[in-house]
C-alpha cells in the first residue's frame, strides 16, 4: 500500500483549469455554468463522472479523455482490482462514443491492465497521459507564439484553451502564450453558433487571463478582414487527414475561405495525436448532424430561448472540413509545417514519430 | 367631407402582410411576437405608432416609411388641419432617425402640405406611396424570378419579404414569386445573428407561403456551398452606391466572398429608391455600431438569455458593405443589371429615370 499512497500523493499535482485531483478527490469545473458561475463538482462515483461528460459539463476531446483517465488512476489508488477497473474503463469508454481521445486513452489503459502491470504502474501510465497533454499544449503554444508579433490581432473560433485540454490548449494556448511573452496582442472571438463556446468559454478564459478581446457574431469576421483588422486566424482541429485537410467546429471552413480572400494567414493548431493516419483526405471525414433545437434557439444554464417556428426544418452539421489548400501553416507540437511540407507527407511522418509505429 | 370619406373608403384597400388600414383603423402586425403569435395591434394615437416603430414591432425600412404615411393619410381623412398634420409628420420623422425611406416619404408629404394641396390630395399622395412600394416589389420579383430555374436552391440572409415592405418584398419577394410560378425551389435561411430576422421572420414567411426551406446558422453557408448545395445567393440592400457597392445587414459581405470562392451567383435585390445618388462608393457609407447586449445574448418576446461574461467587450456593426466586384447582378424594379452595366453608370441613370430629376 505504501507504493500506492506515494502515487496518490503524486496525483495531487494533477491540476488544470477545469480539472483537479486533490486529497484523493476528483474535482471538475462545470462548464455549463460558465461564465456566470465557477462551480466545481466533486465526482463521488463513476455515474457522477459519466453524467458530467454526457451533459457537457466536461467538454473538449482531450479534457474528456484525461478526466476519464484520472478517474481510473483514482480507483487504482483506492485499491480496486483489475476486474473492477476494467468495468470502470468500459463504462467510461461508452460515455461519449465519438470522442477519439477518450477511446484511445482507455484502450491503452485496458491493454496495460491486460498485461497485468499492477495498480502502481497503471497510475504511472495515467499520470503520463495527463502530463503528455500538458507537454503537447506547451510545445504547440511555443511553436505558434513564435509566429505572433507585437500588435497582432488574432481571430479565433470555438474554445480551444485550458477548458478543452489539461494544458494551455491548442489555438487559444498559442494566443495566451504570446500574451504571456509580453506581446501586445488582441483577439477577435467568434461567438461560435450554435453552442456558443466562443461567447461563453473563450471570452471567459481571455478575460481571466487579461488578454484584450472583443466578442463578435460569426458573420462579422469578413467585414473585419476587409478593414484590415485581422492579422491571423488560428483555430483548433478535431481530426487532421494525412493530406492536411482537417475537420473542426462548424464555421471554421468559412473563416478559411474568408482568410484566403483577404490574404490573412490561416493556421490550424493541434497535437500530433489529432492526425488520423487512416484518413487520406477530408472528404472521408463523416460529419455528424446535431439536434435541430440547437439552431431554433439557445439553451444552457444561462436560460432557454427558442425563436424560430417550432417546426422549422433545420440543417445543423457539427463540423466542417477545411481543405489543405486554404491553410497557411499546421502548428503541431513537433513544429510548424507549410503547404510544401504537408504535400511532401510530413503529417504521416510526424505521427509515426509520436506513436513509434513503423 | 364627402370627398374625404371617399378617400377613406379607398384606403380600405391598403392591406399588406404586416399592415392593414381597415374601417378607419390602422392595424399593425407586432413582429416582435412572431413567429410564436400573430398579434395585430390597433394604433389608437400617434404615440402608439411611434412606440411600435421605436420598439421594432414595425421593422423594414419600406414598411416603417409606409406605416407612417398611412397614419398621416388616416389623420387627413379624419379632418386634421395642416398645422396638426405637420406636427404629426415631425413626430413620426423623429421616430427612427436612420430610416431613409421614412424621412424621404414624410419630407415629400410635408412639401405637398406646404403647397396647400388639401387633405384629399394629400391622401392620394399617401395611397400613391403605398402603391408604389407594392409595384416596385412586383417588378423586382418578376425580374428576379426569371433567373431562377426549377430545382434551384437559394440562400438568403435577414428578412426581405412581406414583413419588410408592403409588397412581396425584395430578395424574398423574388423567391416566393419563383415558387408561385410553380418552380420547385428550396431555400437556405441564414438565421442572421444578432437579431435573428432570418430565424424568426423569414422562416415564418416561408412556412406560411409553403416554400420548402431549412434554417441554418450563418457560419454554415460556406460548407453548403462547398458541397454544391447552393445555386444562388439573394439578399436585399439598405443603400446602393452609384458604383454598385452596397450596404446590407451584417453577414452579407461574408456571403458575397463565399459565393465568389465557390462560383455561386450572388444577387442583390432592391428598388431603385435604394440607390443613393450622392454616394459614389461603398466606403463612404457610415456603419452604425449597435448595443453590445445584442451579441452577449438574445432578447425578444421569445425570452431573454445572456451567455457571455456581463462585461465582455463587443464589436457589433449593424451592416457591412459588399463591393460591386463580388456581385453577379443587381435586380432592380427597372431590370437586372450586370457588372458591365453598373460599371457603365446604369445605376445613376435608372435612379434619375425614377425620380424624374436631370
Amino acid at each position: 500500500m505504501q507504493d500506492l499512497q506515494t502515487h496518490d500523493l503524486e496525483m495531487q499535482d494533477l491540476v488544470s483549469m477545469a480539472l483537479r485531483y486533490q486529497r484523493g478527490e476528483l474535482h471538475v469545473l462545470d462548464q455549463r455554468r460558465l461564465p456566470a458561475e465557477e462551480h466545481w463538482h466533486v465526482c463521488r462515483d463513476i455515474d457522477d463522472l459519466v453524467s458530467l461528460i454526457r451533459g457537457l459539463a466536461i467538454r473538449g476531446a482531450p479534457l474528456i479523455g484525461v478526466a476519464a483517465v484520472v478517474w481510473v488512476a483514482h480507483r487504482a489508488a483506492q485499491g480496486d482490482d483489475a476486474v473492477t477497473l476494467a468495468s470502470a474503463i468500459a463504462t467510461l469508454r461508452a460515455s461519449r462514443p465519438t470522442a477519439v481521445n477518450l477511446m484511445n486513452y482507455l484502450d491503452h489503459l485496458q491493454a496495460e491492465l491486460d498485461r497485468d502491470i499492477g495498480n502502481a504502474a497503471l497510475i504511472d501510465e495515467c499520470i503520463a497521459i495527463f502530463e503528455e497533454d500538458v507537454a503537447l499544449c506547451d510545445a504547440m503554444s511555443e511553436n505558434g507564439a513564435a509566429l505572433i508579433r507585437d500588435g497582432d490581432r488574432i481571430l479565433t473560433h470555438c474554445n480551444t484553451g485550458g477548458l478543452a485540454t489539461v494544458g494551455v490548449g491548442t489555438a487559444l494556448g498559442v494566443i495566451t502564450r504570446a500574451h504571456l511573452q509580453g506581446k501586445s496582442i488582441s483577439v477577435w472571438v467568434d461567438e461560435t453558433r450554435p453552442l456558443l463556446q466562443g461567447g461563453r468559454l473563450t471570452a471567459w478564459e481571455l478575460g481571466r487571463a487579461g488578454v484584450p478581446y472583443r466578442l463578435i457574431c460569426d458573420s462579422m469576421a469578413a467585414g473585419l478582414m476587409a478593414r484590415g483588422e485581422v492579422d491571423h486566424v488560428m483555430v483548433g482541429s478535431d481530426r487532421i487527414a494525412v493530406n492536411g485537410d482537417f475537420a473542426n467546429k462548424i464555421g471554421t471552413y468559412s473563416l478559411a475561405v474568408l482568410a484566403k480572400h483577404h490574404d490573412v494567414p490561416f493556421y490550424v493548431v493541434a497535437p500530433r495525436t489529432t492526425i488520423d493516419p487512416d484518413c487520406a483526405r477530408g472528404e472521408l471525414i463523416p460529419i455528424e448532424q446535431r439536434d435541430p433545437g440547437e439552431v431554433r434557439g439557445v439553451s444552457g444554464s444561462f436560460g432557454d430561448c427558442s425563436w424560430a417556428p417550432a417546426d422549422a426544418p433545420v440543417y445543423n452539421p457539427a463540423f466542417d472540413v477545411t481543405p489543405a489548400a486554404l491553410v497557411t501553416g499546421w502548428i503541431l507540437d513537433s513544429g510548424v509545417y507549410t503547404q510544401q511540407d504537408v504535400a511532401g507527407g510530413v503529417l504521416a511522418k510526424v505521427y509515426k514519430e509520436l506513436t513509434g509505429s513503423n
